[in-house]
Order: C-alpha cells, then structure tokens, then sequence
C-alpha cells in the first residue's frame, strides 16, 4: 500500500453518514472517566470483523463472533475499565445482556448489537452501572459523539484515536472512520486492541469481511509492543450505504480504491497504536527484504520486533546490530548468512555477513531520531514484509509493575 | 527428576580425576578480567554436544560441531568478551586457529579440541592476543584451575558456576563436574549460555550424547529470561574414564544412577542461570499439569514464562492472574476454559475458569517471596512440565540499553 495516501477529514466513527455516537461515565472504572461508548446506525448495517486468535477469548468476543455471523448489525456497545474474559457462563449472560439493553433502549431487533469490552481480566462485570450507563448513553447519541466514544474505549491509552477519510465514488462524497484504542499488550494477531470502523458505502458482506481481514493482516497484525496476546481483541467494521440514498454496488475500479483506503485507515491507526505503546520512548519499523517468501519475512521481522534486547538496545541507543542478527537467526526461518545485509537507518552495518565497518558514531547518531528504520535483505528471493514496534523502557515495566490493566 | 538428590563437592570441572584447568586476561574484555579459560583432560575423553539452534551460529559453534562428531576430544578453550559470531570466514579461521594453536602448546593431535566464544557480535577476535593467551593457559593449568576457569567464562554473569558431584560406582568412587555461564539471553534452546561438563566414568559416546540431550532438554531448555536465543550456545561434556583406570562399563543400573546424576547436575546449573538473570528480583516456576501431552504443557508453560505481562507483573508484586491466562490462552495449545484451574503459590485463583474469589491480600504476600511457583491444572490429559523464569524489572531494562553484551 505503499505511495497510495488520502485526505484525513475529522468526524472518527461518526464522518460516515448516518452514524451516531455517545460515551459516558457509568462507573465501571470508579474514577470518573467515561467508561461506556456506544455507536448507532441509523439505516441497517452490513457487519464483519475480526477477532483475536488467543485460545481463552473473553465472553463479548464469543458473543460478537455469533453476531458477525449473521453479517447485520445496527450498534456497538464497547466498556472500558473490565475485559469480562475469564467469567465463565456468568460473563457470557452478561455480554448478552449488555446488547439486549442496546436493543431494548434502540428498539432494535435481537441480534442486531455487537459487543466489545477491555480491561482487567478476571471480574464480573458491575451489570447495574454497565445498564444504567446504556440508557444514558442511548439518550446522548449524536452525530458529534465520535471523539467521546474514542475516549470511552481507552484504557491505557495516553490519547484517543481517531481517523476518517473521503473519497469520490461514482460522483458521491463517500467516507469512512475509524476509533481505535491499543497501548498495553499490543501485538500481531491483535491484542488488548478494539477497532470500530464506520463506512456509509453500501458494500456486500463477504466481500467487506474478505477486505477487512486482508487489511488487518497487513496492519494490526503487523504491531507489536510486548508480544503478549489478548483475549479481548476486536476489529468490527460496519456498512451502512447512506451515502448512496438510491443503491450502489461497488463496480472493480470503486472497490479498489476503497479497499485502498481501508488499508491506508487501519495502516495509519496501526501505527498510532505503537506510538502510543506503554512507556515507548522510540518507533521502530522493521522492514526484511529477500526473503524466500513473504511469510518467512514476517516471520524473521517478527522475530527483531518481539526480541527484548533488540528493543533495549534501541532505548539505550546502542548501535548493537549482532541483536538483530541473533534475532533473525531464531526466527525458524532457514538463512543463508554470508547473504545477508542488514541496515540502521541507512546505514549499511553488516554486509554478506560480516560486519561492513559502518562507523559506530553514525549510528549512535542515527539511533537518537525518535523514528528507526532497521531493513534486512536476506538475498534469497523476492519475499517482503514489515513489523511495526516499539523500543522496550524501564517505563514500560514501571506501568506494567504497577497497574493491574 | 523429582525426589532424587546428590551430594555436593568441591571442585567444579576439575572434579572428576585427570581434569585440568586455567584462566588468563589475555586483553580480549580489556578490562583486565579473566577472559580465556582451558579444560585438558591427561587422558584421552570422548565428547557429546549441545548446541544453538539459532540460524546464524557462531565460527566456534560451526567448529565444535564438527569436533563433536568425531566423539573424542582432550580439551576445550573458551573465550569470553567476543563472540566471533558473524565474522565469516575469517571468523571460521579464527575458531580453527585457537584450536590448532591449543593443539600445538599441548602437543595434542589434530582435533582434539573443542571452542566456545561468548561476548558481543559481529567483532573479529584479536587473534595475537588469543594466542599468547591460550600460551599463557596452557602453562597454567592445574587440578585447581576449575574456579579461574568458570570466571575466565563469564560476561554479563554476577559470579562464577560451578557444580560437582560423587557418587560410587563398582566400588569406586566416580565424579562428575561442571562450569557455566549465563545471565543474558538465557532462554531454551540454549541462549548465550556456555556449560561444561566433565567426568572419570567410562562411556560410550553414543549413550552419552543421548543422555546429555535429554538432561539439557529438561534444564537448560526450560528456562527463560528475555526469550532471546544466542547464536553462542554450547554445552560440552568430556568423559574420560580416570575412576577406572581398569576401564569399566556401566550397567543398567549404575548407568541410571550416573544419568539421574546428570540431571540432577544440569537442573541445578539451569536453576542458577536463571537466578542470576540480568537484573531479576524474583523467581519463577511454571508447572502446568493436565496436559494432553508433556509437549502441549511445556508450550503452555514457556508461553507464560517468556510474558513480558506476566513478568512484570511478579516485578511488581500484583496479584493478575488475568495475564497469566491470557499468556496460557496464546500459546497455541487447543484449552477448555471450563477445566482451567490456576493456583499462585497455595492460592487458588481461579477454579474451572473462573474467579476463584481468593484473597487479593493472601496472594500479595505470596508474591513478596523471592521464588513464587504458578501452577496450571488444564483438566485435559496427565501431560506435564516445568520452565523457570524471573521477573522483568527496570534493572533488566536498564542493563540491556547500556551494556554492549
């Protein structure tokens, strides 16, 4: 997707046409902070998503994986501050019941509201806040609601995320948006991530679920900040065609440009996720080249961005490329290493091998930019593929030694 | 392994009978530390090995690799404060070399002599320096060289390793030693860590390459710090039949016992890696239980071990088993939430998947221990496993952006 890029316009979730939004405060988190988002749309919606792989999924996942099934949907109801993952028959009742007070309070159809939750493992959630905070949050659903459902998903996030974006499509102004919230456990296969993207384009639900999953792979599945995975991990996408009052089907041309834009939104909100890794003081892109196939370079680029020392060593901003090497070498992936060259920044500091004699100051000075780019070929064919991470800091371990998220 | 217990003696690698040993500053750490150290057995030994499974192994690995399958060796020199890793061919010539120029100071035939390298990547080794060193040791060995030895290995390690053991055999008294090094990298499948072992029972280098591989898969193949792999790792054994100058063939019986030995050698070893890991405050023991498979429980088990969630989450002496879970939950091992049971220390936390509604109080004091042991009961099988870990502290973060190791 590299070289495509699009006009950001402001208005998150709620750009599209016809969708609606709120957040309140309803006291699951017991310190004030909005706590509940809601998302509403007003024509019915086509629905996909895509869920974490992690074995132990919490309730909300088992119960929006069935709702995805049935491809429609009209609302989202999102907590933040409790993850209701390992409530056993108790959380699943509960799930259930926050979307049938969705449906009740929206005089929706059963089946119609999907169901995302984040936070702590391991407690029941608090059903008399959570349905108080549904009907007010139902009362207080508008068109401007879209920064503060972004804010209500948040939990260690340092900002909300949102991102939006127009295009043409057969002479209509066409969009799509997006909130998202990341920070702790972010990894590949999603983790502690929710996702909610909006588009008021009419789209087939097959086809939208194909896109959607194509376009996490290439990006949520591409982030990691510890390499821990969640149970909790959500990506729901919904359609609802209001910008085209009289019908429209995609034809190739419009279907490419939007499934374009689709990857350049969750591509740039992938990223914003890493920026915003707990207690990240650096960015780093992990980019492997000559690989025998692309998935043996996500895997090696996988291998640097999830290794511990390679992510030390760039908060310390020590030019230590025998990490990344040692890295790559432990990826399970068979290498060749008199063929392989490896960049910092671009800088050239190993050459078919053996150490091409960069000079360690550049480096180092290489090394204080805030973004790094470390590229590896490996000289075996024309695989590619890239890895977003962060460096690992003694803030990270301080918020994780101390908040129980 | 459980239940069986040695005797501790003195005496490390030198032991066992007819084992030499010496360390000398040669100038490879510059810092005057002891960075070269020699093992030479009087009598001729047969050998087994260990080695990285990283892609990218170091000249010396590639070396002793070699040597290994020749089965018979008379001594091993090992250098710390340079890795040779990533140095090509002339990194190649280099291991060769200090093997030849040991061979020649000891008058020893070609390929007698195994090499370890261990420090940072991506240097070339100061072969002028090796050479007076490996002279220097050479003169310097002696039955009491096995403490400077273990020193001459270290890196980021905060004091030397040794073990050794006493057991009778067919009336004699039989002895086996050994020396590591670690800190760093320590994860399974070996990382950054050298071990050497060393015995006068007499055995069949087949048996005893089978034996070792075994005791290293269940020790040094448990144990994670950072789940970094080392393109360095080598663990040697040298076995010299000294205590039986008659010669002598085990039975099956004394054959168990010297094999629980070995075990009971390694585990220990393994153990003090991971206690002297790069900046650990704490110590952890994984055991899962009911397992389909022991396979399936040491996937489980490593999943939690290599957490950087979980990891700083004993740092900070916080009861969240939800971690715990989702790290169990992301080890690609099919679970039955309803049949997990997680204990922390004697407390269970959660019973049949669900909060077991222990004392947050109960379990914070557990966790002011310095060795907290987590138990996993997956209801699914009689498989079962073990790994050791520490926690993830600031220190770590600190150590490993600082230090060029």
């Amino acid at each position: 997707m590299q070289g495509v890029n699009f006009e950001r316009i402001l208005g998150g979730v709620c750009a599209p046409e016809g969708f609606l939004a709120s957040a309140v405060s309803c006291g699951i988190k017991g310190n004030g902070e909005l706590d509940l988002a809601l998302l509403y749309s007003e024509l019915p919606a086509v629905a996909a998503g895509v869920f974490t792989t992690n074995e132990l999924e919490a309730a909300p996942v088992t119960y929006s994986r069935k709702g995805i099934a049935e491809k429609a949907a009209r609302a989202v109801v999102i907590n933040s501050g409790n993850a209701n993952s390992m409530t056993g028959k108790r959380g699943l009742a509960d799930a259930e019941a926050m979307a049938t007070a969705v449906e009740k309070d929206l005089s929706l159809s059963s089946g119609q509201v999907l169901v995302a939750s984040t936070g702590p493992i391991g407690e029941y959630l608090p059903m008399e806040k959570v349905a108080n905070g549904i009907k007010q949050a139902v009362a207080e659903l508008s068109p401007g609601g879209n920064t503060d459902a972004s804010k209500g998903i948040m939990t260690t996030d340092t900002y909300p995320k949102e991102l939006a974006v127009e295009m043409e499509i057969a002479g209509n102004v066409v969009r799509m948006g997006a909130m998202a919230k990341g920070a702790g456990m972010i990894h590949p296969d999603l983790a502690t991530m929710i996702v909610v993207i909006t588009t008021d384009v009419e789209l087939d639900a097959d086809v939208m679920q194909d896109w959607l999953s194509k376009a996490v792979e290439w990006s949520f599945n591409r982030i990691s900040v510890d390499g821990d995975q969640s149970t909790n991990d959500t990506v729901l996408m919904l359609a609802n065609g209001a910008a085209f009052p009289e019908g429209h089907s995609l034809n190739g041309e419009e279907g490419e440009l939007f499934f374009k834009a689709l990857c350049w939104l969750t591509a740039n909100l992938a990223m914003a996720l890493v920026k915003d890794g707990e207690g990240a003081t650096k960015f780093l892109r992990i980019v492997v080249n000559g690989a025998r196939d692309d998935e043996e370079a996500v895997q090696v680029a996988r291998s640097i961005a999830n290794s511990n020392l390679v992510k030390c060593s760039f908060y310390g901003g020590i030019p230590n490329w025998g990490r990344i090497a040692s890295a790559a070498g432990s990826a399970g992936v068979t290498l060749e290493r008199g063929k392989i060259d490896i960049f910092i920044g671009e800088s050239l500091v190993v050459s078919g091998g053996e150490p091409a004699g960069a000079d360690t100051r550049d480096i180092e000075k290489l090394l204080k930019r805030e973004e790094v780019e470390i590229t590896l070929d490996l000289g075996l064919g024309s695989g590619s593929a890239y890895f977003l991470t962060t460096d690992l800091s003694t803030d990270y371990v301080k918020m994780n030694a101390s908040e129980i998220t």
